[in-house]
């Protein structure tokens, strides 16, 4: 079973669960922001998962020839200056401690609103460019620790002349990122030769790739209900192809404005995205149109899914019909028969008969047949 | 329940009550506009409620330093000079008093087209630059009285060099736009900071927060008649998904040109509109695209319910049928068997018999074997 | 009942009559054009009704200061000087007279091609600059005598420097632009001071204002129509909803392409539209997107009432098999057990118990009490 | 019956017959092309009807004062200086002979992949401009011998400075094209005051027409068809409802590109185009617009049309049920009355009652009345 | 049948099979590409088949006057200098050797992404101007050896200044290209007289023709389909339709994307494509197009199938209730009769009568006969 989840808490029962309850998509479709109503324009709060309650802070700051890497507690001791040579990376895992942001604006000078964005993980994905950085928000789906479940996180990207800021909703996604600690440290690829926006593309990158893995599990899923489908479909066999469906609306939901983000990004208008970066741009671009005409084709396979199980319903009925035709219409005209010799007429003058009896059920037997050969004619048997 | 409800008298009957009279959809969205066929272009008649009698007009005046605030009864005392400094919001609430409209106009020197516009509370969203001041109308949806029922409404922005007006059919609206008030009375925020333009901002700000609280409640009664669909659909289930299906439709009339003024606000081509606002209609904008996202979203959720119920009434169906087959499949041959024996020849061996009666017994019960077998085996049973 | 009706004499049998004949849509489709085939074009030739046999010609001329009517046999003693100050409104009800057209095509000077199309009038809207002039095509739709229905007629306006030529259908119409008659007698409104272009902008406006009443008068037919589909759908709702279905596609035909020539006139390209009316013309736009608007919206709502109304047949042979079902597991099983002691085996002990009549009748009673608890259990009791 | 007949030899199993065979649709879809796979580019071979034999030349040299016509067998003699005064049109009608091809193209110097294209009978219509002259294929509809049947056909036009060149594939087509001929004779309207690119809207024009005479003839057969639907529906009429709407997609298929081709002529860019001539294509192009929009309304109709023929069959079912329904429902019961009395227990006091007999049936009237009643209320009666 | 297979070796499970297992769809359309999450850009792996072990190279280098034709083990020796007159066409089958893509990437200089693309054969066809040279990806359909099968490969072509570099997945492909050797060794057309951009045009139109030779299969597939789906439509012809749909589906996701790529070629953008070469990437993109509408128009048939198919099935059912009906109608009611004289009542006077049973037989058939004209009305008889 594929679940998609939410990373603030509401986790247990973001799907329809195929075993049980599944009342609470539209919730998930609707997050609770009527809270922040009445509130002024930039105030910070955090919309979303408040359990989470460590905070991880690592910073990076590499050039071609050195990187250091350590985590650190507040954030004020670690900022890079802003003439600093060489790639800041300051990695926020947990949005839970709002000085730390705040502290990060102040240093940084960063628009409120853009705070108050990173603080509210409903974003859809977009890209705003303030000159001094770029501001990305994205949606990353990821594994989750049980089977077959994954986790829809905003993670958001701060891109600035020497250094790139990224948040995340919690500690563990650091995993989809390991692989791009691993390159800094062994100075593999051209990460350490290349700036802030080569780091950020890195990221992205990580990010879409993150979109194959779930892609392919839906599909396996999809594999499987193939056959359930058309040869033993139950109300629960559509259930689960319309939560199916529901999640390739979300995926393309999280997917569509991020392609318009990189393909904003690529189009090269910012001064902080360098020549060389645009191309890998274009391929993250080409991955996720690559993705997004995967979930086309899914979601079209699930309309054909949906088509043949109605199908199989109607056929269904059919077929009990007919047994209940061949039935009925094979024994109502024989009980009609032995009705009639059932009757206490004092004159009757085939119960007199000697093979009487014997006659009715030659008559019985051919009606029979004569009703068994219609319908085979009509390939009902 | 959920309702939406017109704000001009009619609203007992606008919408498809879940346990009653459902039929005054089309009249919702046919508004009586016929009245004013015939009129000359220009000509001022209130195309709306008639019955709020009373008008309230608030006045603020205030820049960085002070502000004033003053309730007046008819308008003329307190209209601001055209070079007064600083700000003058006069939010009117009540349109019936169409004197106070006329003078209005004459102060300002107002196209007469747009006080028409003003008056027919009908208008789609739309925002017109009339160079001097920009004129923008919106639909203003929040709570009634009665839990679950909402009400929908035209509010009229007249932003100019110094001034907003603001526009709303009834008194109790003004509740949106309480912590604005309380914003200007506490200097929370930049709205006093900033010029005429901010302050339309947090009024189109207030009134885009509104419609999150009308998804959520909906998202709610969606989630809630979820279960409903697929356990136990009435013809009444499919009523309200459609009457649900409607208010969608509904709310994306009101956003969708709401989207296209606020983007057209915010490419900023008025004078009347300083470019630190910008950022600010950039943020709403977000939360207008959001907003249709999940409008989209539960139009689809609830699609796939209405899907869900046919293919849960075709599955009544089938189940009906299947214990109609049962019972009939099994029980007419029986009859048959007994109908037999039932006859009245002369000579039937087997009416002799000793154990006659007891055989017919067994070979009923091998029979009605044979049949649970072979509904077993077509998993009907 | 609403009813569209074509103003060229096959009005009888256009659409699908409640209570009768309905084949002749297809015919009102596709109009009788092929008699045209083969000729030059420029040809002149009436494609349309060819009864009423009458034509009226009302000449206004009017300036700011007087007004001058006249109606005219021939047109020839009526035609403005080309450089007569103040505006001519030339109105001329009913085409059957060609010479008509002719006369003021070489008066005008206007172009063959235009004046073909001013006959043809199965035209789709649309606008024409010749620099001299510009000629509108617009559909009219209007209540006919008969209640429900309507007359859907071709106008056709021909805007000069000092001049406007409007031409109508029949006679009837008149009555649409009879407040712009009584406006420029009594100088009411801006329509004096203003030149032809503001004129044609009022005689637009009085058609677009004609179809809000015919779009309330279809909505209250959907209205009347919402709760028969619900309770006691028969096959004739469905074609009634088809009917209105198709009458709403007619209506968005004859509007769409109105809208495009309002916003082309809107434009202002054209030397001959003041800046002045450029306002006036946006606000006919918006009225035209505004019933735009509306006819969406009563199409998704038919669309859900065809839902509403596939599903309550669904619901209704439900109904029928429940009953069915019931009565039918019922007694097949207690015919079953009568027809038992109905044997005529001589050896059957039960018959010959003094209760033996009794018990069976206590048998069928607890069979009976069973299946109607079952019954019960299934909620189909 | 409506048939749309190809014109290449294969005109007999084109479409779904409404008697007989109907199975070749799909091969008209996809027509023969792959014979042509791997020839290089520019080979001339003929792809379409190889049969009819004879290729007629006409040839019209014309100006505004004389007109020459010559039918001739070889093309060499016949064609014009490059530098030839007037208007030479040389109409070819049957595209067997690929000498004639050929020669044409060595003495205009015509591209290679254009006389390809010219015998490729299934290319979409599209213009080509090739300076020295335009290329512009159509695609004809025109009535065939047998009643009720249409042949689709290719037109090729190449318009040049003083000529032009138009291929048929049948000879018959000429009529279509009769009355140009006759006008050039005549020296009707301007045919013969203009040039090359007035003959050749003409032409288009003249096919143009021609599909109206078509959309009336399908707007006859579905208007014979809309009460079959209602009433009487078969398999049959399915089909034939998805053949109408199978050529209304051929028909738009032919129709659309045909209007791009008719915009990019009248948009002016080639210098071959008069400015005169614009307006008469933009004539011709409203008449495609006309044409697209009724084939949009008659395919909404067919759609309407297939959703009352599937309701038409659930209500038919839903009939069929409740009769069976009655019927059962009042004679099980009954059946099982008489089986009780039926019983042969030695104890039943009913049996030697006076007026058992009587009593039993009066309860069954009883019951019967009940039964019928209870159908009254339900309305199944 | 027909089969879409994938070259890469998973082509046994690839589609619904129609007489046996059908479950593989998700996996052809979800590409394993997670294997690849988390390497560095530009990391050169071979996603796809990576059976196929022999890689084949031609290595064709021509003029006008002269060509060699050469085989190849390893690449290096072949390279042509980059100053090297007349064109090299290098021409790869096989992508499992990395070192020969290492190798070529470095002789040409060719960027890591590229390469990374070449190798990963899921990709979309798309078009990258990289100035010193074009990459163009595409997908090749061509039968496979097994009848009714197909496989759907990717192209690779770089098309430099003086040299074209081709990549098929597997060695068979060649035979598409084989009629182009053929015109290069006879030097027929003009294949020797223009530079690598015909060359590529030239490999291009082949491909494309291949897409008529699958299309052609299919229809004929889908004609063989028609008569069953409307005569005897089983649930496995449900599935056969919906894999068509499928395989349509894929079809234009090849080339849609496809005919943007040639649509960008004949722009004309790149400085290495003649202008002599636009003419016929015109055509070809004109044969893209016609493919793509007969995609389109098959779709729509296969839609009407599908609609056909429910409706047979409604149909069916409809036959099979009416055969229960009459039978259960016309004997229900006799039984009754019948079972009234089986009654034992002491006191039924038409027991005694003497022409009472045959009044009963007499009555009985009076009933029949009312039924079956009651059934001849209805005409269900």
């Amino acid at each position: 079973m594929v679940k998609i989840e939410e990373s603030d808490g509401r986790n247990k029962d973001v799907f329809i669960d195929i075993n049980g309850e599944d009342v609470d998509m539209a919730a998930k479709i609707v997050r609770k922001r009527s809270e922040k109503t009445g509130l002024a324009p930039g105030t910070l709060i955090h919309v979303g998962d408040k359990k989470a309650a460590k905070v991880n802070i690592n910073i990076f700051s590499f050039d071609e020839t050195h990187y250091e890497e350590k985590q650190v507690a507040t954030l004020q001791q670690a900022l890079p200056a802003s003439d600093k040579p060489g790639v800041t990376w300051i990695d926020i895992e947990g949005l839970t401690d709002i000085s730390i942001i705040e502290s990060l604006g102040r240093h940084f000078n960063f628009h409120p609103l853009m705070l108050e964005d990173i603080l509210s993980t409903d974003q859809r994905p977009k890209m705003e460019d303030f000159d001094e950085y770029l501001y990305i928000v994205l949606r990353m789906i990821y594994p989750n620790d049980k089977p077959g479940e994954f986790v829809n996180e905003q993670v958001s990207l701060i891109v600035g002349k020497n250094y790139v800021v990224s948040f995340q909703e919690q500690e563990k996604t650091g995993d989809v990122f390991a692989p791009i600690r691993e390159s800094i440290r062994t100075a593999k690829g051209k990460i350490r030769k290349l700036g802030p926006d080569y780091l950020a593309y890195s990221l992205i990158d990580a990010i879409v790739d993150g979109y194959f893995v779930v892609m392919e599990k839906i599909g396996d899923e999809i594999e499987l209900r193939e056959e359930e489908v058309a040869l033993d479909p139950t109300p629960q066999t559509l259930r689960v192809l319309h939560r199916l469906k529901r999640e390739m609306i979300l995926l393309r939901r999280s997917l569509w404005p991020l392609r318009e983000v990189i393909s904003a990004l690529e189009r090269g208008n910012s001064s902080l995205i360098q020549s060389e970066t645009l191309f890998y741009l274009k391929d993250v671009y080409d991955h996720t149109i690559h993705i997004l005409d995967t979930i086309e084709s899914l979601r079209e396979m699930l309309t054909g899914m949906l088509d043949i199980y109605l199908s199989s319903l109607a056929n269904r009925t059919n077929e009990v019909m007919k047994v209940l035709t061949i039935i009925a219409t094979i024994f109502i005209p024989l009980t009609f028969i032995v009705g009639i010799y059932g009757m206490n007429f004092d004159f009757m003058p085939e119960l007199k008969w000697r093979w009487g009896y014997f006659a009715v059920w030659g008559g019985m037997i051919v009606v029979t047949l004569v009703m068994v050969l219609f319908f085979r004619r009509k390939r009902w048997m």
